[in-house]
Order: structure tokens, then sequence, then C-alpha cells
């Protein structure tokens, strides 16, 4: 893909807490963010923003009925002895699959075969696995405020849409909220129910990619994030390309937004502790996540 | 196994939610005791009790490293072009693999042919999947208080040791805690290390099981469980044969608390918050997890 | 099932060749008898009687295209390095699934919770392995002479049609051919192109069984087999009770044989050496195969 | 790697059968070459080239004995109902790991970002699958005249031995043969029992390639093959960066030849009939074989 403008223009934190980091934005959540975080706890609700998930039977043929195709996650239920002393199974699972909500690490995409904070890709995933950016860094959870920004409260974002930095302020205006450094930005465009029906979705751009890093954003998780094809004239999949790899921001990647936007607004409040606890699985590029909002 | 007693009278709760429940002691965590939970957060500091885990390598032969023997997670990374657009994998889990923390639901285990709370094994885990008592219970995550009982501050429990409901209330009244109904235990025998040693392990008797049932514990984790060989004379695996079969009772098996415990130890408080996030997958008989407690 | 007959009236190898057999009617193919079926070749030509298959591939997702239901390969290309060193990959088989040429090793299927030579199953498959009747058996491969019986020359046999001894000998007169023993049976029933549409196929009966125990047939291969819903009154799926469980005879479900029958009907002659070489894997209860007719 | 020389000048058959060509050297197996092959039959005993293997369960933890490290092929038994009604299993395989006798696809290696016979590798194997020089070519089998050339019939060759056309020519000599085109080569170095010891293996040059390029072999199996580290200064693994890459040759990686060996030297003769039944599945770059060679 050719480029009329230079990467280094695009938002960075490359070597802001160092050429050896690993966590990104995540460094912007200290003890103190996630005290005031749990702050928020006022019923005790508890929301989930995952989208279930079916595994597929890896049995198949004559003994059990077919399963969709190219599922997110697969078991084998497996055999331990007759009768069986207990049940348990194997499952395998494609983590950046698009009916799985998960957590993108920041090595998942490079930009010009570089990633956060500056490292060649060729040097940073060899053969021998991921030394650098991977999910590793989530060992502690990503435990914070979430701050739900409801981009088109009536029904959702007009097609193709590409959503800015004033969508996002506008947002916050209308909910009454402030977008503080350390903050998990939860985005709604009103598109969970349509993701598949191959209609163009709106998507970020540079543009909002710019003002989550002036408002120190520690992590994005929304209904939409980057759109096929590109909403963006400067690049695309800003998201990634920009918030993963320039930024250091993870993702959540199809985070389910509908039932947390109907408590928020039943409680007529836009903030909440967000506690994510991805599997402490080091050397991965990304991991299903069931982040859970409470209220 | 022939058992000279009635399963009737071990603890239970089959039909206390009636017999469609499949939440089992979920059903103690209300929305008041997770209000109530996250008022235990003071500092923000958060603690990890899950096992890291590095996934083995798929690629292995001449390409690669060797991996470890019978490893919980692999990992096969994708090729996605050349050059790669996007670093991904596929992974493949083992839920109860003994290299990894995670949630047994219910239906992990049944005590003569039955699972909780009271269904035939062969009507509940058929060739087209599981009906009932699955991690669907688990959708929106287990937010609640926890509680630890450090048997053993000193050091570790002695090896085989049958550990009693006196050993947990006293180890209750040293740490100055009363557990409450919706309460999650975390138990520390101080074998964490030696785990993979070959030792005789200490673990849970029916009488422990008994003391949980009367104070309305909702799961259990621990970094000691069930024994290999048994320690209680009555039954053999009382954490999964009762605690999951007949009180419908969610355990994490091989739980850290080594940090967890020290961090206690220098805040004297034994109670937090504890939220744990399995994959929102259902019809599985486990997840692994990455429990967070939250000072 | 409850059954109004005795299964040891039915066909049976059960002590022939001694109570720790494991190659059943294998035992039937000599040397000679493969010398003999060396003779066969003449032209040189050869023909798979495999169904082709391709694997589906793991990536899905936004990276490559949605794979089919249920497939029965699936394929995970390998991130090798960047630039890649070599193109590999890791495949994950169903070896019984419905879109795979596959031989089946006798242990596959019980009859009254009995393996071939008469052991219980709960003995002979534990959780550590299979201990007897495995694909173990076919280490050195099934090189013998193979005989197409056409039952339906013209077309296809009828719906739900239930072949009897009388129909296998029929088509051996009418292509003027002897079965001998230690010869593999190929049958042909002309429903390779109709096995998803649903209808009821026709299938083997507990008679046909019997007249492949007197002619002393090693290995049977057919594009019909055990019809679902069952066509002989007496059992269902007589071939993998009968044929495997009783009379220890391999079988090779879903072999495509329309090429092959062409062949034989232009060349005029229904005799060939027919070479099937498995992965050569201990401890299996089937594996795919790519049988070879060679004229 | 830069080299002194151009890739030219290397052994090849890019363009020999057209650009479109998939076949390789395959092309050179006719039907008289394979009717020929037959006549080699005269006792009919069978022998296999492949290394025999266990799979390694998938089960593990406390309810099965631990697996190897890296095992080439995993197998999770799967639970078909209380009692089962059949046994099977899921087979997870990697073909080209180095515990598996396997044939590699002329895709699986490149020379300078190519892939027989001249094609970028980045425009043949796509995110979508590999679409050219795959597995695809083996549909029929590989059915030839075999001949054994035992390089060291006293014992093993020397460590690091670099194995020349001359060496191959010395052991045809010796055992009476002549390599005929079409003939697939099959190379004793005495080393199979070796192969784990992280001894320095012997290992083909370019000039041996070249050799038997001027005697037009149609496919390599050899219980030696591209050494690690090189044994030729030209190029690292000739056998796959020339034989696969540049002369379209198939490899039979990790051939057992021991018993082929002593047979051979028993029955006075060095040919046989050799029948390779790959699974007939497409679009993969190797595939588990196990070549039967029939006296």
């Amino acid at each position: 893909m050719s480029r009329d403008f230079d990467i280094a223009d695009l938002p960075s934190n490359w070597g802001r807490w160092g050429v050896d980091d690993e966590l990104g934005t995540l460094n912007l959540i200290t003890d103190s963010v996630r005290a005031r975080a749990a702050e928020q706890v006022r019923t005790g609700r508890s929301v989930s923003l995952a989208m279930p998930v079916d595994p597929a039977s890896m049995m198949g043929g004559p003994f059990a009925p077919p399963t969709p195709a190219s599922p997110p996650v697969q078991q084998a239920m497996l055999y331990t002895g007759t009768p069986p002393m207990a049940m348990a199974e194997v499952l395998i699972l494609a983590p950046h699959h698009a009916g799985l909500t998960h957590l993108d690490a920041v090595v998942h995409v490079p930009i010009d075969g570089h990633v956060y904070p500056g490292r060649p890709l060729a040097e940073t995933v060899t053969p021998s696995g991921i030394r650098h950016g991977s999910t590793t860094a989530f060992a502690d959870g990503v435990v914070t405020r979430g701050v739900l920004l409801d981009l088109s409260p009536e029904g959702r974002l007009p097609k193709a849409h590409p959503v800015t930095g004033a969508d996002l302020a506008a947002a916050a205006r209308r909910n009454g909220v402030q977008v503080e450094p350390g903050d998990a930005l939860v985005v709604r465009g009103g598109w969970s129910t349509a993701r598949n029906m191959g209609e163009q979705m709106p998507g970020m751009t540079v543009d909002a990619l710019t003002w989550m890093r002036d408002h120190d954003v520690a992590l994005y998780a929304g209904d939409i994030g980057d759109a096929h094809p590109p909403v963006d004239e400067q690049i695309a999949m800003p998201l990634h390309q920009v918030g993963l790899a320039r930024m250091g921001m993870p993702l959540i990647d199809l985070a389910e937004v509908e039932e947390l936007s109907s408590v928020c607004a039943s409680q007529n409040r836009f903030t909440f502790l967000l506690s994510i606890a991805p599997l402490r699985l080091r050397g991965a590029t990304g991991v299903p996540v069931n982040p859970l909002a409470i209220f």
C-alpha cells in the first residue's frame, strides 16, 4: 500500500515508556485509577460485554449434527472410560475470529513492518515465538473505569460513517461524562446485530485515534471498530495500525454493548467498573475475553 | 467403587433452587453481595490468582525448539501472507489440565452417574453436546467478595493432611474474618510450588465440604483441592464429587495464591473483591480463568 | 436396543486366530496372495478409490473465506518467519468423517460391549489409550487382489435396498469373477454422488456378511455400506457390528468407485492389484486412506 | 543468505513440462513404468518404509499419562455417549515433523522466494490457500519401481559426509542396478537409529542432485536427506531447495530403510514395487505416508 504521508505524523506513544515497553497505554492504569474505578460500583449489577459462543462439536459425521462453517471455537468431548469418570474436552480457539469478543495484544498488527514501540516485526515474531508485545502484558488483568460513548442513542450510525474525534466529544457531552487518563473507552455505534449483514459498517478514523491519544485512553472496546472497506482516506484499519501499532493501545474487538447501553440509560450514568481478565497466557497475539461492567 | 454409605447423606443442594437450576451456589451471589464486595477495594492493587502459561508451539521439528510434554495450551502461529498483514494464531486448550488455573462447571464430575442437581449423566452429556450444568452458567462472570483462609501461614500443610471444617474455622479466626453467604473461599495450603513433586498432597474432606455448605460458600479456589491419593476415607475427590456434583459449587482448580497471601499479610486484611470472567463459552465442562483479587 | 436373537448366531471369527489376534481377516492375506495380486497388473494404470478432500482453512475471519461446516480436515498454515523459510501446516483430521474415505480398525465398533475377538470394550479402550484391535494392525499396509462387484451396472440400486449374499453372487457371475480367500471386496451400488442427498440408501445385511465370511473376504470397500436408517431387520449396522466386531474384517467406508468401475468395464476385467497404505499410526480407531487400484 | 552463484546454474526442470505443471518429476512415471514396476513382485513380501508413530493422548492431566514433548500426532478420543456407540477420535498432525515419515509437495520450500516451476511464493501461497504445487499432485498415488542404493552396507556413512553423484553411482554398481527414468531412489546411509543423537549427519549435495536429474529420478526417499548443519558448501538444504524447488522432485523425508535393506540383501535384489498412497488431500504442503515396498 503506497501512502502519501509519513507514518511519523500519526499519533504515537513510541518511546513514551521506553524502547522495551510492552504495556503501552496500560501504563496509564495505576492503582489509584483502579481504586477510583471501584468507587463506580453502587448497585452491584454485572453486565457482560462478550458475545456468547457455542462451540462447534468436533465429532460431526453420523454421530452428531453438523457444525457451523468456520466456527470460532471447537470442542472435542473426551472419552474418559466406561463409565466416564469425568467429562472434559479439548477446545480449539481462533482468538481473532469475528465470532469471538477478544483482546488484541499490540504485536497483533504491524505498521510498515514494525510493531509497538517501533520494533521490526521479523525480529519480534520468530518461528520460536513472540518476543515482545504479546498477551504477556495482560497478566494481572485490566481493571479500570469504563466510559460508554453512545454515538447513536436513537439507533445506529449511518453506513460507512467515518467516526471522528468530534463524534466522540459530542457523545461525551451528551452523556455528561469526561474521559480521563486511564479510562477504557466503550463505544456503541448500534451495529451489534448488523455485523454479519454484509453492509458497509462505520469505522474509526485517524482523527478519532488522535482524540483518544489526547485523552490518554487506556483501552478501546466497541461494537464498531475498523471498517471493511476502510472509511479513513489516510490509512486502512486505523484502530489496528495506529491504535495498536503506534499508540500501543490494546483493543477489544467485537464487544457486545446493547445490554450495557440500556443499563447505562436506565441508571442514567455512563461510567462503571470495567474488569477484563484474559487467560494468563504468555506469548499470544490475542485472547478471547469476557469484559464485565459492574454498576 | 463400592461405598458403605448413602450418597443422600452427603451435603447437597439438589432441589434447593429447583430441578432445572444450572447456577448452583452462584445463586448466592446477588447484586447486593457484589456491591458489598466492591467496597473491599481501597488501594486499587490487582493480583492474579492464575498460574502463567506459556503455550507450546505446534511448529516443532527443525523449525522451532521442542515443546514440553503434555502442554496445557498449544499455539499454531498462522501464515497470513508475505509480508504478513497481521499476526494471529490458533490455540488448542485442555481446560482441565494440571498446568492451567481453571473453573469447573458443575457437569464436570458425576456422582454415581448423576450430575447436579440430580440428573443422569448419560442424558445430560450426549454426543450432540451438554444439555445442563455447563459453563453457560458463567455468562456474566463471577464477581463477589473473596476471603483468604491461610491454613498454614508459616509454611505448608503436612503431607496428605485431611483438611476439615475445623481447619477452615481456625484459619478464619486467625485471620479475623467471617465467611458469609455468597463469598468465594480462597484456600492456601502452601503447596503451590510443590504441585509437581510427586508428594502426597493435602486435600479436602467431606467434613470441610459440610462446613462450606453450612457457610453458603459460593465458589472454592485453592492451591490445594482434592488429593491424589485421597485423604478422605469416605469418598475420593470430595471437592468434585460432593462440591460440584452434590452442592453445585463451581471450583477453581490450581489457583496461585502466594502473591495473594503476601499482599493480604502486608495489608493485614484477608478479604478483597474477586473478579472472575471466564470466556462466555456455552456448553463446556470447564474454562481456564484468570481470577483477579482487587484490594 | 433389544434383540430377539443371540449374537453368537452371527457370523464370526472370534477365536479363529486366537484370543490375542488383532489382524482379523487380514490374516488371510499371505505372501502368495500378494504375489498373485501383483500378477493382475498389465497396463499400469492407477486409479484412486478415495474422495478428494479440500482442507478447511483454520484462519477464517477477516483474513480468509469461510470454511464449510463440519469439515473432515482442517489446515492451519504456519508462520515460519519473514520471509518464510518453508511452508508447513498443522492438520486436524476426523478419521471417521463422512467426507473422508477411511479404513476402520476392528476396535471402532463394539457389539454388546465387546470388540473383536470378544474383549470387553471398557478394558480395551482406556483413558490411557487403545490396547487391542487398533490401526496398529495396518503397519505393513494391505496389498491384495481387489474384486469389483458392481451391483447395479446400469445405474444405482433402489433406495433402501437390503443387499444380500445372492446380490453379491449375482454380481460375481455377471462380471465373470470368483471371490477367493484374501480378496478385497469392492462394492459398487451406484450411490457415490447421492450420498448427501438425504435419501434412504441401500445397505448391507447379515446375509451379505455371511456370504463374505463364507468366501473369506479380507476387507470390504464400497460406495455403500451400512444404511441409515437400517435395512436389516435383525441388526443395525451389520458391516460394523458384524463385519468389524464379530468377523474382524476391516472396512473402507466411503470408497469412490465410479472411475474404477468405468476402467473395469472398458478393460472388461474386474480384478486388480489393490494397494492400501494407511499412515503407520498405532493405537487409532481408523485412518483416512487413498486405496489404489492398479490394472 | 548471500550466495556467489546464480541459481540458474542449479539443476532444474523449470519449464520442462510447462509453466503450469504441478507434477514435476512424477510426469516421468507413465503407465508403462508402473506396469514394469509391478513385474518386480515375486514373493509377495511387503515391507513398510515408514517409522511407526504412537499418537500422544490429548487427555493428559490426572486422567492419563503425560505425552512426549512435541509429538508428531496427537489423538483426542471422543465421547460418543454412555455407553459408547463407537470409538472415534480427532487427530492432529504436523506433516513435516521429524518423527513422521512424510512426502513433501514441491511448494513446501522456495528458493529465492520462488517455488517450482518458477512461481513467486507470495502469489502461490496466500491466506486463502495454496494455489499451485501442493499435495493435489499426489491424487492417484505414486506407484513405480523403487531402487535401493545402500551407501554404506557395512554400517553407516561417516558423520557430516557430503553425498555426491559418485557415491550414488558406486552404490548402484555395487548392487548391480541401473537407475532408469521414473524410478524412485531409496537411499540408505545407515543413520536411521542415530537420527536423534545430535550428531552431524551426512547429507546430499548439489552434485548428488545433478546425478538424480541426469538419471531422471522421479522421487527421493532416504534415511538421510539434507544435513543440519549443511554439508554442501554451495547451498543449504539441496534436496529441498534444489530437488523440490528447482527440479520439482517430491521427497520422502525420514524413510525407515533398515528392514528394506535386509530384505534386499537376503533376496539379493535391490529393486521392488514401491507403492505410496498419500491421503487424497488437496492443497497441503506435505502428508505423512506409509511407503510400501513389495518384493
